[in-house]
């Protein structure tokens, strides 16, 4: 069905717009370091479970998904251990 | 399959930190409006393909994920406009 198709593009497109801004900018000031951790769980499962039922379009989608937003969750995890560094002595 | 519920369960779950986080404190300066403009319009396109499908797990994780990710679309768009016409007479 097409419509799945559209869908699976979009969710997992839309995540190019926000790998860059990270990437470029460091900035994850508003992003929840706890969504990107869950996230990127789910999407890995999503790639096991593709994986089991050899489903071409659920492997390329999640595969390209974990690839995007795994970066986002390092740069916002490592933002988030360094600000509570910082803040911890006073 | 199991890991299929394990998987959907975590990427809905996962927007909930971040919804509570942008709701809370309206800060979205780390947050891409392309990613969630896109990732809400897939979502939707998800929730239509569920209902094609009549597929009652495709239909709840999304529609979870859309009722998530929609505030979080509202309040970076909101900003990010706000940014804009502050940031236009200079």
């Amino acid at each position: 069905m097409y419509i799945g198709y559209i869908a699976a593009f979009l969710t997992t497109a839309s995540f190019i717009p926000q790998a860059i801004k990270t990437i470029r900018t460091h900035d994850t000031e508003g992003i929840s370091v706890l969504m990107y951790l869950g996230f990127v769980a789910g999407v890995f499962f999503w790639l096991i479970y593709g994986l089991m039922q050899r489903d071409v379009a659920i492997i390329a989608a999640n595969f390209l998904t974990f690839l995007l937003a795994l970066p986002i969750l390092v740069i916002a995890a490592k933002n988030e251990l360094r600000r509570r560094h910082t803040e911890s002595p006073s």
